[in-house]
């Protein structure tokens, strides 16, 4: 019989549809094998035409002094830097000012550099980028929430091949958001103790779902996985915000990553994915019942109606064979 | 500047891009023509191929004795019709027992039939069995939710070409639903009115995001429409539930997405979407508060980690344009 399971931290429901389950190899993409150039004429994120995009915000330059990764700002923002924050209120419509940061990040000089495969060291400085850009935004008066984010692929609404993330900072907390936090808060009221990290420390017990553990995260899929090898990667410590990781973690996060996302790419020859870092909004720090932590969402199926009307997810995938699946694959 | 809108019913956020904004015609769909046949050997809901499905549980004949219209249980349900409810909490394991009800809505006997292209009358016939199967279901006393839906196309995971539209009931009411109840509960404890009455006849007021105009419904592009073309389909009469729609309203709801899904088929060359019946969950009839409407998201773009990260959207057309581009589509 399927199982509709929920996630007691976000309580997202899914069903673990076991009538339609698929085994973990029948996700394997068959996705044609495109070799990239190390360098590609007209790819605005390559060396050489820097004067196809924004002046740079960041930089981090090598040895030899050329860019390793290039941070700017995303010439068809979401939203703008400049301008202040109103909200309006007129009968039926309601909105605030776009107002913003939406930054690229340019993880590397090589356009076909691929995130799994690059040396941890490049990691490492990817996501010490990504911390110094949070930071950067946190200072922003009118930032309440930051999110920092990869699409990679088509099917994950990638539009250019060269490997970058990208910040968004805006200014509104979107009800989803706020809805987790009130759950969290809640959670900890009735118990005392935030539930992700409750979460992390019964996944550790159970050891049905984990898929790489090193010294500060732990990479599992959760037991109400949203989509087939859906992934949460969790801080050891408890900490609300992403801008207060330590030197320590980030170089073991990135550890983590390249295991976790290698483990991806080998086992499902790899496939398209976005990954987003969840933090708390920026004003509210100190929080003891919230815990940030990075959703890895390959895209390997589409969504319908049943989802649109429900908010509800269909997995046709046993969360713990995927779990499995992925601890077994040997990464060189 | 950008607006990021905010739908006073469902309170969902949705960054409107002016940075980004496409004008409707680029979103004409490019995809390869492809001519169905009017029966296909392999496809399991056409006639002659009824062994290869479930025994129907609702069918309506022609006058010469063939089936019109032919409902059958899901080959793949996602919840299954034996068993009963059972809602289990064991540490981070919470789940309910997948029971419910998976129908397939074979909407024509034609392979190549196109909804927006059939006459008014086959509509209302459809309609009529949704009202049917969603009366049926609703009888059940496990059932919490009803979900009539259509996924049409590829990028509409729909895996059948043959037109269909599915019936999934499920025993809870996922917080993406109870939110929504909230709000608009909330919204008549303040005003005293139906939050979705008031937009309506706003939008009237307004005639900015007017796409079609019957008898008994409007559909329109909401002002915080999800994605290009986002439409919802509203009754005038305040009624909770779709299961009460009457005789007359079937007939001029069949008018009403005949028009708007062959606006969408001219304007936008035959574009993928979804549909799905908005409805109040079952045990919660007589709700002063809460409106049934049809929700029509054309799947024109493609979500990525900005919308994973903060259940927001990014909408890179205007709304008013959209709409305008519609109203204007002639329609044989």
């Amino acid at each position: 019989m399927p199982e509709i399971r929920q996630n007691i931290a976000t309580k997202e429901w899914v069903v673990i549809s076991t009538e339609r389950a698929k085994r973990p190899e029948d996700f394997i993409t068959k996705k044609e094998k495109k070799i990239l150039p190390e360098r590609s004429e007209t790819c605005p994120f390559c060396p050489g035409n820097e004067h196809m995009t924004p002046y740079e915000v960041f930089v981090v330059n090598d040895d030899m002094g050329n860019w390793k990764i290039r941070v700017i700002p995303n010439k068809y923002p979401a939203v703008v830097y400049e301008g202040t924050v109103e909200f309006k209120s007129e009968g039926i419509k309601r909105f605030v000012s776009g107002v913003g940061c939406a930054e690229v990040i340019i993880e590397s000089a090589k356009h076909n550099h691929l995130l799994a495969l690059m040396p941890e060291r490049d990691i490492e400085q990817i996501v010490r980028v990504y911390k110094e850009r949070y930071n950067a935004a946190e200072k922003d008066k009118r930032i309440k929430m930051i999110i920092i984010f990869r699409n990679y692929g088509e099917q994950a609404g990638a539009s250019i091949e060269h490997p970058h993330s990208q910040l968004i900072a805006i200014p509104v907390v979107p009800f989803h958001i706020r809805y987790r936090i009130e759950e969290a808060m809640r959670y900890y009221d009735e118990t005392g103790r935030c539930v992700f990290c409750y979460m992390l420390e019964e996944e550790l017990k159970l050891q049905e779902r984990i898929v790489v553990e090193t010294g500060h995260f732990v990479s599992f899929v959760p037991y109400a996985a949203l989509a087939p090898f859906h992934m949460w990667v969790l801080p050891r410590r408890h900490t609300e915000s992403f801008g207060d990781i330590t030197d320590e973690e980030i170089t073991d996060l990135a550890k983590n990553l390249k295991l976790t996302l290698s483990k991806l790419y080998y086992g499902l020859d790899n496939p398209d994915y976005n990954f987003v870092i969840r933090s708390v909004p920026v004003n509210e720090k100190g929080k003891e019942y919230y815990h940030w932590y990075i959703t890895i969402m390959p895209r390997l199926i589409k969504t319908a109606g049943f989802e649109i009307g429900t908010g509800m997810s269909i997995n046709s995938s046993i969360p713990e064979e995927n779990a499995k699946f992925l601890r077994e694959i040997k990464v060189r």
